[in-house]
């Protein structure tokens, strides 16, 4: 079949076939498609979509286009993958979690996209070592219970060459193309059980309910079909989580949470997705894990396997924070009602924690701490947070990180933090 | 605006501006934007469409790619062109005709396209001279009262490369694009006014009158945008136009046909479009002009004027067939109810008088020959037509003659030849 024909066929509505979907790919891969027919394609499936089996061939043979990972351990191996936002630290605190449940946790993480944060830039932060080959991946989880590093370039190159080309073409947005996108890094290491933490809301790539049902569907759904135990947890990102943003400084968050000084946000979230995978690898009920991962965070059982984790690849946790630091004061009076988070992630960006290009360094000891949430009541000149920075005009930033404080009169509906779960 | 943006606004379903779509096809002339960007953006516009104003300003983007004709002569400029069929050598008929009722008639004419014929080649039979620049086509006009040539590589130079493009991508069958593409080859020369052939049915490219009635009223909508008086008929094509199909074989029929001879469907199509013409230049009523079509034709008056601009041009009116010829028999009894043009078309190619692939030399001297129409009854064993070749497999020929054929028990419908006009 001529390669027009397939885009022809998707175009029309119809399902492609496992075959035609691994050709594609391959032949993307091998430079016999052109990148011209390609974009047309991805423009086709963006007006069509994909069902989740054709959704999960694409993730195949894209995973496939590179190396897998196989770790050999004893136990059920688990991951966890969150679609980003601003603030979001839950990696650092729930793999040392799981570990400490017996359940052997390896996650691939990937650099900053967009304004959100990336767990890679934030491990660099402690200057440890982020790219680990499967060798060493399995060391580690060995001797620390879990692993966190980079994804490398041999992970799923289909997905890097396919992306560029999606956001060359305005075709990224597309559940089915972000599905497989996520889930080619994600299942090509061999973890039994998956859970996916959903990020919906201003500081998130998916802003409405809607949107990001669908992509938790998808991501639970194809990775089920491709043999996985999985569920989802639809979580709020309409403030950031947690009480900082930045590389550092959620690294001396987590460091926190991690000795039981956690604030309610991250807790829930964090006992809430252990909670999913107990129930989908049927270690024990919902309940039982979210209450078994929160004894473990305030007990502080769990910090010295985060530490000692830390330092044997080479980083510390005495952590430099920015020289210059300053209080920020509400100009207004009122409840706040919305903290934006992407507003905030090109705050981090402008200060020098997040890359305007890709490749560019980062300087990682500039943040944001927050001291209010949605809900609160500030007086007028009440510090509602901090902005720690090197350089730059401080002006600017303080301006930018009011702009993201919606302050009115009428006091907000509270925020429901744990919007859906599946599993 | 970055490109990527243009494409994702109209991804989104929103009108591109005037400017938004001259910069585009600027940049995509000059390389600035890459093919796969440009697929992309053809993509997007299948499926979101575009407005006639959108259509308007994509045709003057392309059109002004290139080069264009201003033919000073007294009289109003008047064309015809069609969409494509089979057996239709209208443009040879029409031409002269409106050339003795004084209206000069200047038409640019392409190849073959797919299964169709082309008026180009079919004028190249005869030997004489297709490819006219500016001066010579005026010369032309000035002599004949009209002039029928090909276009040449310096007509819109943009709508070829998008074309290319379209071709790869699977993105041909979008009225908007098809629109601009056949508008930016016609709007380009200084015509007044311009009556469409929108052909509909098996043997042309809108099998259906839904988008057939589309194209023509994308066509003469953006022709009048352009401001060019303009009308459409849409005609039935599910059987070959006329008497015979093919190169040489059309020429002679057209010389028959300018005598007086002509087959009743032919001699509708040639005057319904007159009528058309008159009508909308004010000429005269749509009857009046279709009247005395009909009268030029029958009279046989305008034969020599089209016998001379060939010879001017360095042609033949005495032309050569295939050396070989076979009648073919109807292979069952009862009542033609399909004629099928893509069936025969492809058999010319196969015969050699058409193009596998652009560029190829072709046999102008074979072709088909039609002794019944769609209602006529057969019997088993009774001629139905002739083909004219010089090479091949003769059983494959009448075997793939005869599978164009539907033949039924049962009376079909009378063929409603002209469907709808729009003036």
């Amino acid at each position: 079949m001529l390669f027009k024909e397939i885009i022809k066929k998707k175009r029309d509505g119809f399902k492609l076939t496992e075959e035609e979907i691994r050709e594609t790919i391959k032949k993307y891969v091998d430079e016999e498609i052109p990148d011209y027919q390609m974009a047309a394609l991805l423009m086709a499936i963006y007006f069509q979509g994909m069902t989740h089996r054709e959704t999960l061939h694409l993730t195949d043979a894209m995973l496939k286009s590179g190396e897998t990972v196989n770790i050999s351990i004893d136990g059920t191996i688990v991951d966890k993958h969150s679609t980003g936002g601003i603030g979001d630290k839950v990696s650092f605190i729930i793999a040392p979690v799981l570990a400490e449940l017996g359940l052997p946790a390896v996650l691939l993480s990937g650099r900053a996209l967009g304004f959100t944060g990336g767990t890679a830039d934030k491990m660099e932060s402690t200057g440890m070592k982020v790219t680990l080959n499967e060798k060493e991946i399995e060391d580690v989880v060995k001797r620390f219970g879990f692993s966190i590093s980079c994804q490398t370039e041999k992970i799923a190159p289909a997905d890097r060459k396919i992306y560029a080309l999606r956001d060359a073409t305005s075709t990224v947005e597309s559940i089915p193309l972000i599905v497989s996108s996520i889930l080619s890094k994600k299942l090509c290491v061999n973890t039994q059980g998956i859970v996916f933490d959903v990020k919906v809301g201003s500081g998130a790539f998916m802003k409405t309910m809607e949107e990001s049902e669908k992509l938790a569907e998808g991501l639970v759904n194809v990775s089920k079909l491709y043999g996985k135990k999985a569920g989802a947890a639809i979580t709020d990102m309409n403030q950031p989580l947690g009480r900082t943003a930045g590389n550092a400084i959620e690294i001396i968050e987590s460091l926190n949470a991690l000795s039981g000084d956690i604030s309610n946000d991250l807790l829930e979230v964090v006992t809430t997705l252990t909670g999913i995978l107990f129930k989908i690898i049927e270690k024990g009920s919902f309940k039982e894990g979210k209450e078994k991962a929160e004894s473990i965070i305030l007990s502080g059982k769990a910090l010295n396997r985060f530490c000692e984790w830390i330092e044997y690849l080479g980083g510390t946790t005495k952590l430099q924070l920015g020289k210059r630091r300053i209080l920020v004061k509400s100009d207004k009076e009122g409840y706040i009602t919305e903290i934006n988070g992407e507003t905030l992630g090109f705050l981090i960006i402008e200060m020098g924690g997040g890359r305007k290009r890709s490749g560019e360094k980062i300087d990682h000891s500039v943040g944001l701490r927050f001291f209010k949430k949605i809900g609160n009541y500030v007086k007028r000149g009440e510090v509602i947070g901090e902005i720690i920075y090197n350089q730059g005009d401080e002006t600017v930033f303080v301006n930018r990180f009011l702009s993201a404080f919606k302050i009115e009169k009428s006091k907000p509906e509270s925020v429901k933090l744990i919007k859906k779960l599946i599993y």
